[in-house]
């Protein structure tokens, strides 16, 4: 990260910036091969992804918001391989994330404290998540088959129990393959393509208008982002307790409705993140205006309890599971939706504090 | 009611009241044994029922806070047994109350508008609950057997139905027997007992302190409620979606965990209901301060989300339900518990307005 404070904001701020990230990318890609494959390699290796993902997503924002004064065609070529690489390499740890927030979630709803443990674990090559029952910390359910059909006060932790382990095969199978895909596209020449045109970028930045402010343009990226947050149904996010993420929870179109309601909130994540990076820009330094932090914050907070969410409404339609468990997963993603509700609520708090540190300095 | 505006607060304004109530409680019972059989008669019948209940419970009420100002063993024979026929005959009312809470939840949480009805329907002899589907709205589930294991979108859909239908079945079923258990408490010598005591009150308050002052009393009422509010987690309660009110959810003892938490709350609710009933004594008329109004609003919403909470949990305990309908019971129960959350809220905003209007008058 480059900690530069230049006075001026045209072309060479911006290609300073972005010549810091790709130097970052590239470090970051240079630490993830030298890592080892025993566990503390694994953690270096998420943790060198987890860096490359950052970078390539303040590249990819940078080319997008700032792309009238670069090179059209190439900034339209690296973009979209970026956003590829990035979603491919975030799924890993996306998986991992949703099973730790939901066997919490679970634990939380049966009053049994969590076995403590890092929230990004390992890789599953790695051994972390191969004994289910201990990782959980739950007690093996004490009878299976017909019996455990919830007819007992005790069928609901049974229920619980099997949810979560039900969740747990799923999502570490799911982060399984991601981690399987994720090798696959490191060794790509899809990949080997983007790290090339990065490595250029580190060197120099195709600037076509290297004396134009950039402040319109980081303006252009908070007026987006203002746009999309008035389009939001904030009075009714800043009610408590509306009630608002729960609808349609049992909808006869289950997956598409509680999207639908989703939507403008994940878009509105994507253009703060924008307007963020473009502060970055300016600045030459991460953005730390806690106002921003904050809102940030509850927006990643609400993409993960309506991807938690899904993954519960899922598992329960999984075939043959028993009504106990299907119990368990309803009270589960009721849990998680309005989590999400909670999600917009202290985004609504955070956005309507005085809006001075706001403005694009 | 008697709508009295003594200076005085002694032992005649007590007299009044419990004169007024009571004479009240014996019209309410002459309504109820002249209405008829049909449909309106129902409906006449649930009214003056629920009159009566309203009567007894302000009686209860005023011989425990004014105890010390009244024969003594005259009072606590008679309190128990108003505390039988009011209980007795909430009970029909509170099953009904508590399907037509569960169903509107469901279409809400399905997103199908809910047919609308009065929240007190006629009694189950009127035959206003005979035609479960079309009381509910729900379109019939499409298929039946193992087809409906929640393994296609529409399963869930499916499972809110079914869930409506098996709540409809348990909840009318409980209602029918209350009816029946309310006839023949009517029909009881024991009944006859308590009328014929209220029927003595009526004419006669058996004082033995005439001259003493009612505002003691009264004052200590208010402090009893103020001692219950003050142990309550009110500074929980006032952070929106603290997610208290769910956990334990899903705990092993699954109907003791969340009425522990909610115990504190009940006893608020009839601490509230004691000092309104002791101000109305003091103003002679009915309490209209819209501070204690909500406040009591809230208890009541708390009251009965959780019963309803209960019922769904009760629910998904039924031996052989499809996973599909355990889980939409589970989505429900979680539902009423933030409703619970909600409720503890809602007082919360309620009783830390301004108290100026709470002090005894």
């Amino acid at each position: 990260m480059a900690q530069l404070n230049h006075e001026t904001t045209t072309g060479d701020v911006l290609s300073a910036y972005l010549q810091g990230q790709a130097t970052e990318f590239l470090r970051s890609l240079r630490l993830h091969r030298e890592s080892t494959t025993d566990a503390q390699g694994a953690e270096d290796s998420l943790e060198a992804a987890r860096a490359l993902r950052r970078a390539a997503r303040r590249i990819g924002g940078t080319l997008h918001t700032f792309r009238p004064l670069l090179d059209q065609e190439w900034a339209a070529g690296l973009r979209p391989e970026l956003a590829w690489l990035c979603s491919t390499l975030a799924r890993e740890h996306a998986f991992a994330a949703r099973l730790d927030r939901l066997l919490d979630a679970l634990h939380r709803l049966s009053g049994t404290p969590q076995v403590p443990a890092p929230v990004t674990a390992g890789a599953p090559a790695a051994g972390r998540r191969s004994a289910p029952a201990g990782r959980t910390g739950w007690a093996q359910p004490a009878t299976r088959g017909a019996d455990d059909q919830g007819s007992t006060p005790r069928g609901l932790t049974v229920g619980a129990a099997k949810a979560a382990a039900l969740l747990e095969r799923q999502l570490t199978l799911a982060r399984t393959r991601a981690h399987s895909a994720a090798l696959q596209a490191f060794g790509s020449s899809r990949f080997h393509a983007v790290a090339d045109n990065v490595a250029v970028l580190a060197s120099e930045v195709p600037l076509i208008r290297a004396a134009e402010d950039l402040k319109p343009l980081a303006a252009r990226a908070e007026e987006e982002l203002a746009e999309a947050v008035a389009g939001l149904p904030l009075g009714q996010a800043g009610h408590p307790y509306n009630a608002e993420a729960l609808t349609h929870g049992l909808a006869a179109d289950a997956e598409a409705a509680p999207e639908a309601q989703d939507l403008p909130w994940l878009q509105t994540r994507t253009l703060l993140r924008l307007h963020r990076y473009a502060r970055e820009v300016l600045v030459g330094s991460p953005d730390d205006d806690p106002r921003l932090a904050e809102a940030s914050h509850a927006l990643d907070r609400h993409r993960d309890a309506a991807d938690a969410a899904s993954a519960a409404a899922s598992a329960a339609r999984t075939p043959r599971i028993a009504p106990a468990t299907a119990y368990a997963l309803g009270v589960l993603h009721a849990d998680q939706r309005h989590e999400v509700e909670a999600a917009r609520f202290m985004f609504h708090q955070a956005w309507l504090r005085e809006t001075e540190a706001v403005s694009t300095p």
